[in-house]
């Protein structure tokens, strides 16, 4: 715990608005996950540069207090909150802007750690680019890095450390040392690349502070699908078809299950049904396709290539579709991005982001609608999920009214036994894109060889000596 | 060195073909680099599989011989040829091939570290997909993935990082450990990505074995141009305007200078001088736009779109082009790829793999046509290079009847001006993708600071107790 030296000593370095503890009113949002997770907080520190986070980490390095980073708090495995003790603060990105820097020439941005997604984006937008990370939720730049989200248009972006082109963090250790890789580079290879160790670890090795990020033009054309597949197999059919007929046209090729989407449609009752008759097939695919230059003259809009794609793939002998529509990419997307929201109302959602190879990812998703049922009788599959990349929201629903609600025994074998599906029998992996946390901290401990860890003990000593970040990665 | 027994455990592990010796007469390959570097091997390995491997690590482990690992030995920095003691081994990746495993849905293939880029693109060609690396050698995939090449379609494509989803690697540890992180998944973070500790490493921690990669469809339709730019600044213009207008259309954007295209009109006398004339300007620059899907009814093909694009920029009130030709693909690429061979004929090369932001690099190039030949007089720079993602095959060419010529004192004195201008005065890299090698050592001590230098020595500490390798980065 701090003593009275060092609270005056942080609150001097922070000021009033950059240092809480619990009698003030502003904390309380520090403990709450947005998604899940709950903690209790000692303080939170909310510095405003760089250089005073390093001597905000140095101050709680002498007096051994654990620090938890938080950056937007939007996470789903329980990293960014205290844990129950009371003892652990929180160092929060919140006030981490700074200046948002855009080159032109360079196509690139320079960004605090603390600037959410959409700010980051409303300051883009205007100069006609945007950072193409598509999230439902709205984190901050720290924390996408930190857990390398990917989102829905991975498939022709790739994810948050495909588009790193620069880091500044500060380590952990008695010093906070700062350490600047912010050169912006496309191209670099002088060594060890130590932007990567720091992302999609969590802050385990030291905090993300700024960011040089690759931004890409904005969309001037956009056209969007709804397709219903004949079955599981031909989804795979159908993305290879759309892959080889639209390339980088081709911007997500999300899946969403029947039970999701009635939760979706359940708590969001204005959502718009467009599928015939009011009836919601067993799986629909939202497939949308982009462009970010101008229509030529003699061309088609998107929509209209759409059309025709569809139209070629609705004639394979193998009949792969049974429906297409195409229609408001707003509309399509309000969908898909109710989902989330819909499927948390509907019980005790026990929320799953793990990944597959594409071949495997629809192999897992029968095998579950088969068995799981069997395993745990009453627990709702409400799956959805960016299939074009092989990322799957595995999310599961406890009704109210089941045995197993808030039942936490319950909850922990059902979850095990769906990772020792999802990485022991189809190869996966049991954290798509929000890093290891607290909720996946047992399936670290189980999957990985006894080789990595120790290596990741060492790295960690390496960083930082002593163990003051509390996120181990051990 | 070995003692007899070890040789013995060695030839009877690897068979006659995989152990050779000075007195072998296919030995001397291994001592010579294709493009630079020359030293002498006591001994070479060839192992065919990652098991083999791992036993040969192992037991010169034992005999505690510094190895020295090497692909398709075509790279620029003297890292994959033993030095001129006589007492270091080869571990060539030659032999280790195993299957090319294509897998359709995953888009993706699984490959051993010694395949030729050449001999992947030739298997995956006929199944519509390629590598999407281009560049002029043809390495193999282990020392692509070793030096984190990027080439001349990086701007759609990315470097080999971003295009990688699984390695296999053997470490120089006392067990010559195996570590695999093969699953080919296209989001995982479930702690640290070990992979990209040993991709750009040039072997450092470790020997790539295999690897998973990302491949894309071929190419249905493209068309190129050659373009004068108005002057240094006009080009980012251009580039601009290509980027808003083509999107992910534009695979290429390269520039080359007056004097390498002489270079390479000299060397190839038959190669097409397409600008007017027969005069050469001051520089020209490569577009190329590809696409993978069929151009559809209505739609023009790729070279009218070209030329409409083109005539567009043409019409911009600060006329940034002076002239421009599209013309055949294969033409253009041919007087590309020329220039490599055509400089090394001038004179003595003394080549640099060098990189800035966008902004930096016409800069650079502007101070350098300036000041270089003030500094050192008759030294021609005949530079080529990836203008659209900042990389600079910074070349230049001492002629025979220089001063210089031969001598090594002016080549170093040259070397390090041509660096300290780089990196301290435009922000630059000494090494976009050809790793750090013996020929930047000097670079990679002088401008790593001392805590990623200890870093990285503790990496190796960690990755191999011993320091087996001989690579190092420290």
């Amino acid at each position: 715990m701090l003593n009275a030296q060092q609270r005056e000593s942080l609150s001097a370095l922070l000021g009033p608005k950059g240092f809480l503890l619990p009698e003030d009113h502003d904390l309380a949002a520090y403990e709450t996950c947005v998604r899940y997770g709950q903690g209790k907080a000692a303080f939170v520190l909310r510095p405003e540069t760089s250089q005073q986070l390093s001597r905000a980490i140095a101050l709680c390095h002498e007096a051994a207090v654990t620090l938890i980073p938080q950056s937007g708090n939007t996470g789903l495995v329980g990293a960014s909150v205290p844990d129950q003790s009371g003892v652990q603060g929180v160092l929060s990105l919140d006030h981490l802007k700074g200046e948002i820097a855009f080159d032109p020439d360079n196509r690139s941005v320079t960004v605090g750690a603390g600037v959410r997604l959409s700010e980051l984006n409303a300051c883009l937008e205007p100069l006609g680019f945007s950072f193409p990370i598509d999230l439902g939720a709205d984190p901050a730049v720290g924390g996408m890095l930190a857990t390398n989200t990917g989102g829905a248009r991975f498939l022709r972006y790739g994810d948050v450390r495909q588009n790193t082109l620069g880091l500044e963090v500060v380590l952990y250790d008695e010093q906070g040392t700062q350490l600047n890789f912010m050169k912006g580079l496309r191209k670099d290879n002088t060594g060890v690349d130590w932007k990567q160790l720091f992302i999609g670890t969590g802050g385990a090795f030291g905090v993300i502070t700024r960011a040089v990020l690759n931004v890409e033009p904005l969309a001037r054309d956009q056209a969007a699908a709804l397709i219903v597949p004949r079955d599981d197999k031909a989804v795979s059919e159908i993305l290879l078809a759309l892959e080889s007929r639209c390339g980088p046209l081709l911007t997500a090729f999300e899946g969403m299950s029947r039970e999701a989407m009635l939760c979706a449609y359940d708590h969001v009752p204005s959502l718009r049904n467009p599928f015939a008759g009011g009836d919601v097939p067993e799986m629909a695919l939202l497939v949308e396709l982009s462009q970010s230059w101008e229509t030529m003259e003699g061309e088609q809009p998107l929509s209209g290539r759409l059309e025709t794609v569809l139209g070629d793939i609705w004639s394979f002998e193998s009949e792969p579709l049974v429906d297409a529509l195409v229609g408001s990419v707003h509309d399509m997307w309000s969908l898909r991005h109710a989902l989330s929201e819909g499927v948390k109302h509907a019980g005790q959602i026990v929320p799953f982001d793990v990944s597959f190879t594409r071949r495997e990812l629809m192999t897992f998703r029968s095998a579950m609608a088969e068995e799981l049922p069997r395993e745990f009788p009453g627990v709702r599959i409400c799956d959805f999920g960016h299939i074009g990349d092989g990322g799957l929201h595995f999310n599961l629903v406890i009704p109210q009214d089941h045995q197993g609600y808030r039942d936490s025994s319950f909850v922990e074998r059902l979850r095990a036994w769906v990772i020792v599906q999802v990485v022991e029998r189809f190869n996966g992996s049991f954290s798509a894109e929000h890093a290891v946390g607290r909720s996946n901290q047992a399936f670290y401990d189980r999957y990985t060889p006894q080789k990595l860890k120790q290596m990741s003990e060492e790295l960690k000593k390496m960083t930082s000596p002593d163990p003051l970040g509390a996120v181990t990665l051990s």
